[in-house]
């Protein structure tokens, strides 16, 4: 039986090139469906595709909002290579484009190579100690029921008013009831934080994404993961929200960086 | 008249969604086409497509070695927004993919918005007392005589065997010939700079690139380009490469990051 989170991102093959999925409800943000969740749709169905198990980075643009209701997938497939496989998806509702995805895909349990680290999993309080965003059919979204997600409590007062001034989001992702989170389900951990803009204390009450890019390095162990999203460039409009997802070994297991807009308030 | 520059990456239009350009002998490194060069070409037929002046986020994975000779260049547009359009490029040589890409365009002269900069240009000795890379038909690749790249002389070393033992590269770069560089040459200047792995003391002889992402935001001003890339994480036989680009008068133009394989050497 697949989980819940398994289950919501599941997709089928319809024709040759072309896959179906459903926006399930519950996993939105302001009514619009979360932009990793989505990512995670469109990933699984290049995984079908290509017959290869992992995506090695995945590149997301952002066209539409999605809503509940089913999808289509087109998928076509550049290149098929020994190590690694190309391909794009878009994701369409009706005939409106919501998602356009470039991809390569491999398989990570053959990853190696010489290892050089210069940087550590973010230090947090126990998750116990941490801030939990419960869902609310509002602020905290409903997409927070989905995840558990628990801010580090320096990172979680924005929602409170009390931006801590710093465009900083830290703390621990796992999938509720023991889910495991795969390589898949990684492209949601990176987008399932609250924007970094929030502690930033700038007039912004939104960003939405233009473009989410994944580097996905490793299948998580189990357990919880640690995760970091900072930014350093707000100019022109734009934000860059650069992330580092770590597993519970100690491992960096996906890096991420968006780029989104920043609307005055 | 276009300089060298813009005359080496010129595309033009051949039926609906395709493009027609030529890759020029010269812009090679150990025989390929620099990722950057090819980079470029894509993207300008996709601002020939669009006719949106300038690439917002731009992200291509690298599936061929290109050479010397005319390539062709599907496009496929995605979405036609107000503010921006959305689109793939596929490059051809012959039936063989080289490069995909997908786009996010629009104008950045219209760009704006709040401003938060935690970082500042990389602090660089004048151009005169940078390393000049010269080029040879091995290395210093051919690659180095159509750029004007003057390394940091703590970064330049690697090339007499002498790594600085950090993943870093800074370092000036222009056009030559005082061509302009545009927010499509920034697209050449992110991936002009020797790998950040040649300064890493890693048993690594080549770093080939799986997918390189740039954001742009803003036309640089007139004159030499500050630029710095690095590396924190070399695992699982990948490394990521961050870059950013810094104009003249010390305003962020653009960010990438790029994905590419660590062979033992």
């Amino acid at each position: 039986m697949p989980g819940p989170f398994a289950a919501a991102t599941a997709v089928e093959p319809v024709a040759v090139g072309e896959w179906s999925a459903s926006i399930h409800p519950g996993w939105d943000i302001a009514g619009n469906a979360n932009g990793g969740y989505l990512l995670v749709a469109a990933t699984r169905a290049l995984v079908g595709a290509t017959g290869r198990p992992d995506p090695v980075t995945v590149t997301g643009h952002y066209l539409a909002p999605g809503q509940p209701g089913r999808v289509r997938i087109a998928i076509q497939v550049l290149k098929e290579g020994r190590r690694f496989a190309t391909a794009t998806a878009t994701m369409f509702s009706s005939a409106r484009p919501l998602l356009a995805v470039l991809g390569t895909l491999g398989d990570l349990s053959q990853a190696q190579g010489p290892e050089l680290v210069e940087g550590a999993p973010p230090e947090l309080p126990p998750p116990e100690q941490c801030v939990r965003l419960h869902p609310t059919s509002t602020f905290p979204p409903p997409f927070m029921g989905r995840v558990d997600l628990r801010l580090h409590p320096d990172d979680a007062a924005f929602a409170t008013g009390h931006q801590s001034g710093h465009p900083l989001m830290r703390g621990w992702f796992r999938l509720p009831g023991g889910e495991a989170v795969d390589s898949l389900a990684l492209l949601c951990a990176i987008d399932a934080f609250p924007p970094t803009a929030f502690n930033a204390r700038l007039p912004v009450a939104w960003t939405p994404t233009v473009e989410l890019t994944a580097h996905i390095r490793a299948n998580p162990a189990p357990g919880w993961l640690r995760c970091r999203f900072s930014s350093r460039f707000v100019t022109a409009g734009f934000v860059e929200e650069d992330g580092e997802v770590w597993d519970d070994t100690g491992r960096l297991v996906g890096q991420s960086r968006q780029l989104a807009l920043v609307p005055r308030n």
